[in-house]
């Protein structure tokens, strides 16, 4: 943990939250590109890498990019919809599950310990009060401290609860050392929000954005579209990417939201994990499109509707391992790929300095 | 480098060579399948990972797979066949890279240096004597010192020479430490020696075998494959494993198989990369079947015939990154995922452990 509990109130103005510049026009990418061209191998042979390395580079601003403090933040928490049965595992896994990372147990955890990640948990309203601690952040929320409210009555949040948690993810980020943010969640019933989030910013049948999240069996997945069904019709008016985002809920993706519009004003490279991180980011980029240059999408996720929102970004994944898991797990495994790309572009000789004769 | 230059003669009988036994039953898989099911996640939620750790379990024979001094090897050899422009590169590459490798400048130092790999290379018939120097590994073959006759008129091997290349390859394994062997290659015109042990071992049409290797232009490509249809018809007889691999060449490749059938036989665990070390297991896996059980196959390469290859031979790669370097670079690149593997089997918390409620 390199930042205090977070102090509020939270200075960033929402002017500045939401202008966000296109990267620089592409010298940077072809000078690149013309580096990585010179280096002893086949023209192109790199593949994704050479594309990575290359952004990389034009998110950092440099020639020789290299990560530097890794921040891998979980955004936790609770949802009222969840009492619905959407979940197969009841709310208070979410705090369980806060514990289990704080103590190292959580699979994030583990991938943080290997691959070198600083770990934060943000509580953006788990339905606990912890007591604070290192590697954990109060993001709670006036008047959700505990989780949102019921969006199939009421909306999740109010407009200025949402506003709030936007500003509080990216105040966390002003607190974070380094040049790469890692997209993390923790959530029961956070798949669903993330399942509404997409039906609304991509118009595509709800039935198409919908997934078993942990596990759902078909009664239980039948039982999760009619609910989602259900709050859809509850906010008609609900249409336009904020209104959506506070109506349809989720506290952790607000704060993730909020978080990306201001690491991506930053210039961090921001790694993006499965179906409920791609939720935060398609909000971010629908309110500042330049944020999808930043983002590195690390994998597609197995919960159905991942691999369809992602082709509907116009993004493509690195891994595809057939991860659900969330937690920023498939962010952190693709750390060291990222990482490995840009030493090949840093450390790698050249024809002319190896002596390696070029092509007949 | 953790061995001396390798003595004669090689004291592996080809009895042990291709005496590899099948996996024990599966009482371990399930065990660890057991184990992970237990884990702090939904049901098999961390997809491939779940799959990649049951299989280091059981090849290395443990609940607790971890990789103990990873090895990378590089097969480096010549081709008599590259004089007849079936790449884009001239066969001198083969040396000068050679060298790149061992000042640390080619891509897999780059990615051995990043990942802790022991790299070496193995000279197993590169046109040029070297002098003796860490990293460097000879294995000669006695009359084909600097590379395989030209198959377009002879066998690129005598039976005997290629008996001594897989000799020398089993003898290499025996003084590597660790418990698992990454593969790597180098060797101008080596595309056109794989295609031609993939027509014969798979009997697929030689068109869907051939590729455009290094990068050749459509020019080129259509003389690699008249270059190649001329090889075949030269050698109608070599149609058996053993034959095809010294008819059709490779000293890296029968070095390499010879390696391969060793490290399975020890129960290492064996990382293939690209579509020349998918030949060398191909055939030690048509000499002995079992040798498939102890590989992860780390990616797809860009190289056309390989993702068909790999499903011929029933196998499913982890990455897909659009790589077609070779050197060993799609397996360094796995390695990490394998390591996050294991860790998560060996570290995570259960839901007993961490006290997290499990499914409603």
């Amino acid at each position: 943990m390199n930042h205090p509990l977070m102090p509020g109130p939270y200075p960033v103005s929402a002017d500045t939250l939401f202008d966000i510049a296109p990267l620089p026009e592409h010298s940077r990418a072809r000078q690149v590109q013309a580096l990585l061209d010179a280096k002893t191998k086949p023209l192109g042979a790199l593949g994704r890498l050479e594309a990575l390395a290359v952004q990389m580079a034009c998110v950092l601003d440099t020639d020789a990019p290299r990560l530097i403090e890794p921040q891998l933040v979980v955004f936790a928490a609770d949802h009222g919809l969840a009492r619905h049965g959407v979940s197969a595992y009841p709310s208070e896994v979410t705090a369980q599950m806060v514990d289990n990372m704080l103590r190292g147990g959580a699979a994030v955890s583990v991938l943080g310990r290997l691959h070198g990640l600083t770990l934060t948990v943000a509580d953006c309203g788990v339905a606990r009060d912890f007591t604070a601690q290192t590697g954990l952040y109060n993001a709670k929320v006036t008047g959700c401290e505990h989780g949102t409210a019921d969006s199939s009555l009421v909306p999740a949040m109010q407009a200025a609860q949402c506003a709030q948690a936007m500003h509080q993810g990216a105040a966390l980020v002003d607190h974070l050392p380094g040049n790469v943010l890692l997209l993390g969640e923790m959530g029961i019933g956070n798949t669903s929000a993330a399942s509404l989030l997409m039906h609304r910013l991509t118009a595509l049948p709800l039935a198409q954005c919908v997934g078993r999240g942990t596990g759902l069996d078909d009664a239980g997945l039948a039982r999760k579209q009619a609910t989602l069904a259900h709050v859809l019709a509850r906010h008609p008016q609900a249409l336009e990417p904020l209104d959506a985002l506070a109506a349809l809920g989720g506290l952790e993706i607000a704060t993730m939201t909020g978080a990306v519009l201001r690491a991506a004003r930053q210039r961090r490279l921001i790694v993006v994990d499965g179906f409920i991180t791609t939720a935060a980011v398609a909000v971010a980029a629908a309110l500042a499109p330049a944020v999808l240059s930043r983002c590195i999408f690390s994998h597609s996720s197995a919960e159905s509707g991942h691999a369809r929102w992602l082709a509907h970004l116009g993004v493509q994944p690195v891994l595809d391992l057939g991860l659900r898991l969330g937690e920023g797990s498939g962010a952190a495994l693709v750390l060291p790929i990222l990482k490995a790309a840009g030493a090949l572009l840093n450390e790698m000789a050249s024809f002319a300095s190896a002596g390696v004769s070029e092509r007949s």
